[in-house]
């Protein structure tokens, strides 16, 4: 099984697949982009990234022609090429294509470019090691944009440091990973980063604090310290792709891991929500 | 004329030029850039983008297989495509072309996009409109990337406040333009902002700055507020577009302006180090 792509509509097996060098994605990195996990036709929390897809492009002040159905078409058909169960579906909308100048280009349509990669899900990692890393990243967290350098740079170094996540620190607060939210548990309430311009409105981010206030977890936005980190019972780390996997090892050394059971029951809740099968019965 | 592009390579009218997808420019805009005008086959301070280009690389930890010379014939082979005596000569390299993945991708070599763009080298503009704008990019901003999206959105507000540019403020310090250095001139002496992670090495900052110590004009390196700015007597917004131009409106009210002549003399003096004619005389 292939991996395909669109690219305004031309559906191609993705390693051939083009676009124009003038693409605002090229030179300016100038638009925004949404990752789903797609099992047997079904998007997991496909509605919360249509929405948070819409909101990136307003923010970005992006008009994008297609209605919510005709994305879903597009996005389904290269789906549907891949002949795959299970696929993760990309899809990212640019400020079209154009001579090479900061300022928005006129009368000029945004780009669709949309890959669907035959990919196995899997279960969430119960295991992750974790790096710390300054936060140099712009303010500009909430939305999901293709500037993503410093995201880049910081999983590369976790890589080469043995872990498998980088998180990010900015003047004292864990804001989230590279690609992921981060979470604590302490003594059965769930505390989190609040929204705002320093980290991504993750989709199951929102999935969870939705759970966590149906089953009366509590809940505490608040932004909290890599001291905090290192003292609480469970280290959460969501995703699209990792679901609610959870931390084990911070900067080299033993964190979290002492409160399996609520850790548990929320990774099984969110299978439930999301309909994906319980990895971990 | 036309302009010309080569991806890898190969040569074509840019508007037939095309990359593939994957390309990690697209979605993670993984790579950094120059841009240089060329007049009559010459590159204006062209050793000193080569010099920052190699930085840019360097920082970004992207291995660049050609050498100085041999990314010389390439861009120039371009620049003869257009048939032009003036051209905006850009070239950008990225981190390859790979599966999606945020770490960086193994055994993969760079890709080497070249735009050469017939273009009139114009007279500095002595009249700029600037606005002021919150500085929300990263702590990267002395590599010259290809994650601009802060820079579009600040350059279109420019526009749309009827301005040719917008320089950005953080933390109560004026950093630089969109696209541009910014300084001021008090009483004789030219203030610019220090090289550090806020702004980008410019090229017409370098050779300006070179200019003054050889002409006995005091330089402070040191950050100034926007009050500074309002107070200066000449404010100075350097590119290699602009070469070194001035602004003479601030957010809507009358900014510089009281020392034309020291102005004049440095743009003059820019004009003769880099070999263009003088555009003033």
């Amino acid at each position: 099984m292939e991996a395909y792509g669109s690219y305004n509509g031309t559906l191609k097996p993705l390693r051939e697949l083009n676009a124009p060098v003038l693409d605002r994605a090229m030179y300016f990195g100038d638009g925004c982009y949404e990752a789903v996990l797609v099992s047997h036709g079904m998007g997991v929390a496909l509605d919360f990234h249509l929405e948070r897809f819409q909101n990136s492009l307003a923010l970005l002040k992006i008009p994008f022609p297609l209605t919510r159905k005709e994305l879903k078409n597009e996005l389904f058909r290269c789906v549907a090429a891949t002949e795959a169960d299970e696929v993760l579906l990309y899809w990212q909308c640019t400020r079209g294509t154009a001579r090479r100048t900061h300022t928005f280009p006129e009368n000029t349509p945004p780009n669709l470019l949309i890959m669907a990669t035959p990919k196995r899900i899997e279960a969430p990692s119960v295991e992750m090691k974790l790096i710390s890393v300054t936060d140099v990243r712009f303010s500009l967290c909430h939305i999901k944009t293709l500037n993503l350098i410093p995201n880049v740079l910081a999983a590369e170094e976790a890589k080469q440091k043995g872990a498998e996540e980088a998180i990010f620190v900015r003047d004292g607060f864990v804001t989230e990973g590279t690609h992921t939210n981060v979470h604590l548990l302490k003594d059965g309430t769930l505390h989190t980063h609040p929204l705002n311009e320093h980290i991504l409105p993750g989709v199951t981010r929102r999935v969870l604090l939705e759970l966590c206030k149906q089953n009366g977890i509590p809940i505490v936005e608040q932004p909290f310290t890599l001291s905090d980190l290192k003292a609480a019972d469970e280290v959460l780390i969501t995703s699209s792709g990792l679901h609610v996997s959870r931390a084990v090892f911070l900067d080299g050394l033993p964190v979290g891991n002492r409160d399996a059971a609520l850790y548990r029951r929320l990774s099984d809740l969110y299978f439930k929500k999301v309909g994906l099968p319980p990895f971990h019965a």
